[in-house]
């Protein structure tokens, strides 16, 4: 008696993905939503485990669970190898095909080092959980060898942390480690002090926070200097090995770099055989479909998209959230003979924390710095986090951790190198 | 005009190093305290982390955190390599050595495999941070692999999970996986229902918790198969492979085995040059310390020590804490001029708990089993945690998950192998 649902397939549950899936739910159709990872990260919190101060889990939440009130969507855990759009077909890594009528691509990015590859082993990113625990070692253990070191210039070298890109990303991975490191080593050790360590933020840019007005970029340097955090603006890095990073030139000696630099789309123009502009993101129509194929969308950081004034999108949560809903509606209305309309972005607001206390908020007319910006960037950040439990989790924890400094996360796990395989540090040259 | 204070190495921050650390805080010594991880963990909840329930922040602190207001005791995140007896120093990994006065050896015990360490692989045991969420993983992608298999067979031995030895441990893991397998299955999944799954608890003598008595033996043995667990006595492991098991010769095709069967200590008695049982612990003297060299003690898993009825002391966290505060003693009444005093053990209780709200006790004449006993454990575990914060994260996420059966922990992280990975079943020997 019913026809068959249409079939909705839609790549990536981060939060465009996610987003979309929810608003299909209460629609006619069948979904199925592929992720390479079972979880849904909330990303704007993930410098907070990478400078331990909250458990993997405390961001992120299984995605089977979050769609487990969705009786018309069905989870895969599988990698995407390509879409064939002739034959309307998304091919997995596992060899199965899942045909679609509509397909929403939102893969997200990855960092990207502008071509030198090569620095991703001393320079890691923060994109995922497992990059985020990786970067929470790193700096732990830098901490630790720095303990027992007893060469003067190594131990200055432990001490030193350089983070790369004065975006959101790192100005807020800047003022944690900051905090990490002054704070820890003041209680914690015995033989390093707070007074030994030094945190440095890069970009290449003439001010902090690039995509914000001017005069929250200037709140953002004096509140992240204010935490000790060494300012270098129009500093090009022209090499990063496992010792040093080398700015313009100038050797800085560290063993902890952690770039926040640059984004790159995922694959996605290469599945789908179209243009993509400079940082690999999918060239799409106004409505956020692809040029001569209606039926499939692009949303989030995989899809280059302007806003009102005339600039691109930022890659931000709300952008990819709002892009998710719009596809989903559209499609609803499609099917329901309702003509495609364009995708509108409102902005509401954009949102960086600096260290334990202190935020800017550009609401477009009204800028709010200081605390009360990040009382608001707190609210936000827990009201966003998907799901009851994980609101009360993040809540607890940001209240405790800011009542008594504590970053109870602090945990070294995965092979650990031995202390004498980092070796000396060489000149450079 | 003070003399210089003795100087006290421990190796290994786990219960008995930490509390004989505890202990000396109070003394006139200085404390060296050397662990290869930064982290005491409070391993009676591990199996609560490799089946999701928990975080590891939630069951481990940094052991430089918990010493902070110890400020005669000092960290070293090192390994190990040996102890020259002769020159009163250990030696390290990094090539340093640590002179000291007295030595305290607590370096715990990994999983043995009975000579089969090919088994490792195929069934990994719970012992550290790494292993539990290994173990999670392996348990959650499982599931993962089940929803989408379309073989009947393979679906069955992906929702196959053998776990191998019926003492505690093997007994919590059995119920926490069968809850977690039935449960999730039952909301998240839209391909497998919990009816599919099959937890096996295998173990070679003839009946579960034998270092309990029998009646609690029989009542743990009830509780579990209440929750699904089917129950392989005087089943003796012959073989493990990656797709099954092998018991007494019959084979249980599964890609989830797990190891709780046995322990092997640390190689402390190699590195002393001492005698040691079938279990490579070290054969010590009534007080602790080793034959022949009075400042040298060995304590909790790591030693061969005999109870008051004749039978070795157990594995278990009371053992090494009382076995680490009689060591502190020792050396604080020796440096006093009072000699030592032989080790005894006072046995408060034996506990294992059963799922989501059973567990057993042994009070000695006492025996509790049932929802009264599983509150007392709650109670116990939650109260022995080291740390305020801890305490109170566990007793909350405990609290949440009995009430909701949520299990919010439920992250595949690392490097997840492709799906096709798994090959096909092979038709056991």
């Amino acid at each position: 008696m019913t026809a068959p649902r249409p079939h909705v397939v839609i790549l990536g549950a981060g939060f465009g993905g996610m987003a979309a899936a929810r608003e299909l739910s209460r629609a006619h159709v069948e979904v199925t939503l592929i992720d390479q990872r079972n979880h849904h990260l909330f990303q704007p919190l993930l410098y907070q485990v990478a400078t331990a101060a909250l458990s993997p889990a405390d961001i992120a939440g299984p995605i089977r669970s979050i769609v487990s009130d969705m009786p018309n969507v069905r989870v895969l855990l599988e990698r995407v190898t390509g879409v064939d759009k002739a034959a309307w077909e998304v091919n997995l890594e596992s060899g199965r095909t899942v045909p679609y009528d509509w397909l929403i691509v939102a893969t997200g990015a990855r960092h990207s080092y502008f071509g030198n590859d090569a620095w991703a082993e001393h320079a890691p990113g923060i994109k995922t959980i497992d990059d985020a625990t990786a970067v929470r070692c790193k700096v732990l253990l830098a901490l630790e060898r720095a303990e027992t070191e007893t060469d003067p210039e190594r131990r200055k070298a432990l001490l030193t942390f350089v983070i790369i890109g004065g975006g959101p990303t790192g100005v807020e991975m800047a003022g944690a480690i900051a905090e990490l490191a002054h704070r820890s080593t003041s209680r914690d050790f015995r033989s390093i002090t707070p007074h030994c360590s030094r945190v440095v933020l890069v970009d290449g840019g003439p001010r902090l926070l690039a995509a914000f007005p001017e005069d929250l970029s200037a709140a953002a340097q004096r509140a992240i200097e204010h935490l000790g955090v060494e300012v270098h603006l129009n500093g090009r890095v022209t090499h990063v090995a496992h010792d040093h990073v080398e700015i313009g030139g100038e050797a800085i000696a560290t063993f902890t770099a952690i770039w926040a630099a640059g984004v790159r789309a995922s694959p996605a123009a290469k599945w789908l055989g179209l243009a993509s502009d400079a940082a690999g993101r999918v060239v799409i129509n106004p409505d956020l479909s692809v040029p001569n194929c209606p039926n499939i969308f692009v949303i989030g950081d995989t899809a280059a998209c302007d806003g009102p004034d005339g600039r691109a999108l930022p890659g931000i949560a709300p952008v990819a959230k709002q892009q998710g809903k719009h596809v989903a509606q559209q499609i609803v209305a499609t099917l329901r003979g309702v003509a495609c309309k364009p995708f509108r972005y409102r902005h509401y607001g954009n949102l960086a924390t600096i260290g334990r206390k202190r935020a800017v908020i550009d609401f477009g007319r009204l800028h709010v710095t200081g605390f009360t910006a990040w009382v608001l960037w707190s609210v936000a950040h827990v009201y966003f986090l998907v799901g009851y439990r994980n609101r009360l989790a993040v809540g607890w924890n940001l209240l405790w951790n800011y009542l008594t400094f504590a970053r109870h996360a602090r945990l070294i796990t995965g092979e650990v190198p031995a202390v004498h395989a980092v070796p000396s540090l060489q000149p450079a040259e």
